[in-house]
């Protein structure tokens, strides 16, 4: 496992995009939306991690949830495996609650699925396998 | 920069080690008591980064404070940086607020330095630089 990256929620993506400038010193080196999620992210390189920052697009979005709850901050943690189906198994028999039963298409060219933050200790953790062409 | 380590704020130390044990598959690595911060922390390496699990030890701890307002979870992101005081001062004249005005010693041997999450788009931010002997 490594980090992949840490997701940030933001009320604003202009906005916290130069912040995030400021605070790394370097730019945004993509910009995404992603439908399926209701979210547009932009990823910053951090070491062999990104922080991606994601803004809702529309009030459904887990993301305009989470800011009216908790407000602007981390949302979750994601890690990469190499394996996500044999992974999710192994948590699953852990005792981890999988948010989705089926790994979903995220940003970034990834499969994903989440953990409920209930089974890991307020944390939301997304695993992530790369889709290979 | 690069992600030293991601803060984990948790309320038995020994139940969230399990937890995380069975998370990442491998055992932490180091338990070590910070008491200038009133917290026993616990960690695990992911990749070049770490995760550290953070239990307070009195009433007065900001981990314990942390808890009863937001619950457990996600409680900081430290970037390691070359020179501390520069990137202090690069920060601050961005329009960052920092915490501590000097840094100080915190758990890993490093020196610290927290940037407030007001400032920070809700994101508690430390700056670490270990301290070389």
């Amino acid at each position: 496992m490594k980090l992949e990256h840490i997701g940030i929620a933001v009320k604003n993506l202009k906005d916290s995009n130069q912040l995030f400038e400021q605070l790394f010193g370097q730019s945004s080196y993509k910009v995404e939306t992603v439908e399926s999620e209701n979210v547009s992210t932009s990823f910053f390189q951090v070491g062999e991690s990104k922080v991606e920052l994601l803004e809702a697009t529309g009030e459904d979005s887990a993301i305009a949830k989470f800011i009216e709850k908790k407000g602007e901050g981390i949302h979750h943690l994601a890690f990469e495996v190499e394996d996500i189906l044999s992974e999710m198994k192994r948590l699953e028999g852990e005792g981890f609650q999988l948010i989705n039963k089926e790994p979903k298409k995220g940003a970034d060219n990834k499969l994903v699925c989440f953990l409920h933050p209930k089974s890991s200790n307020g944390v939301l953790v997304e695993l992530c396998q790369e889709i290979k062409e």
